[in-house]
């Protein structure tokens, strides 16, 4: 996802706000350059930079907790920059901020502390960009889809899912489903894209070759896949 | 949807593609009046309008075999014209061609008789716009959301679904989910843009009033809603 997805929408409220508040890991966040990208193709903002919280990611009992303790870090930093520069803010959403993405439960903590006007503007979602570059529809159909995180994959498939679109991989872990066919995506929109389809015995390690080649040309991966039995 | 959720991408397609292909149900269907504005915002190709061939809706037990031949239909009007004005072709989709539509199923049976090259450009959802405009996501944290349609509601609440979005819906059929929360819209991001929130059984007929408004202003009527149960 880069400049290329960003809607007219969206880039009207980019050339209007007083400025850009992102979240990064340290300035020489990866992902801050994507942002920063798209700022300068619509007006070019501001973009004030906080540093992201810490998260505990070695708590897998817990792990709504350990996500609202992140939560909370990030709403008070952010009501901090606004103490300091109040105005109109947008925040930028990679992808868009109607799946796994914490950014409007952040804006509905700040809201119930301060009081705010808030507009969502809709983006295109990693699951879209998937089935477009596969030239895919995510269903059969007039069949579901059940979207959900690699965390909860095997809980989805004993349910008995057998078409998922599977977001948030820390890791790939398809093992006893070889047999299935898998549309897969990593660093989608961007330079260090991969793309991968077939059946999942067959193309399993060439999907892992090509998570780490994605990783290291960018230096971070964010893949999803489509997962289909029939 | 409507010009304002073209993303950059998707307009430069638009300004250099040779015409616009759109079916419409005669040269008054509603929906070919959104097309054509959005033609007219990007570049204002010619829009080459093809009748929609009739599609079977009587036979509720054979869904897919309807929707098959009603795509065999297509493929073959589709084809005639191509031949007719051969060149750079795009179909606009209302929405993303990922969920719940036929035309990547059309191009792909075209591809199979012709010789195509064929980009996939996503767009904004429906379901993208109904968390916009509720301002919310569309499951809870690190949970899954499941994605079917009207037909397919009860399988998926049978199954132990409770948290679904749920599209193309020929009637509302909410009875016995009075205690599930509802966030609901029709002909989102259009003048007739309707949307509503709570609890189903104290909204239902509130709801039901919104959806004809919006038929009745629109001359048509999409809609589709989120469906939650605590």
């Amino acid at each position: 996802m880069g400049p290329q997805h960003v809607t007219r929408e969206a880039a009207h409220a980019l050339r209007t706000v007083d400025y850009v508040l992102a979240f990064a890991k340290g300035q020489a966040d990866p992902l801050l350059e994507v942002r920063a990208e798209v700022c300068r193709a619509y007006g070019d903002p501001p973009l004030v930079v906080v540093s992201d919280p810490p998260r505990d990611r070695d708590d897998p009992d817990d792990y709504a907790r350990a996500v609202h303790d992140w939560h909370e870090a990030r709403v008070t930093a952010h009501l901090r920059v606004l103490d300091e520069r109040p105005g109109d803010v947008a925040m930028l959403v990679w992808g868009d901020p109607s799946l796994y993405d914490s950014t409007l439960r952040i804006v509905e903590a700040m809201a119930q502390r301060v009081d705010l006007e808030v507009d969502v503007t809709p983006g295109i979602s990693a699951p879209q960009l998937l089935a477009a570059r596969h030239r895919i529809v995510l269903h059969e159909v007039g069949r579901p889809v059940h979207v959900t995180t690699g965390r909860r994959l095997r809980e989805a498939i004993e349910q008995g899912q057998d078409n998922l679109v599977v977001m948030l991989n820390r890791t790939l872990d398809l093992a006893g489903l070889e047999d299935w066919r898998i549309w897969w995506g990593a660093n989608l929109g961007t330079p260090s894209e991969e793309l991968i389809s077939g059946r999942v015995g067959d193309v399993l390690r060439e999907l892992e070759e090509a998570r780490e080649r994605a990783r290291a040309a960018a230096g971070w991966v964010m893949d999803l896949y489509l997962l289909r039995h029939r």
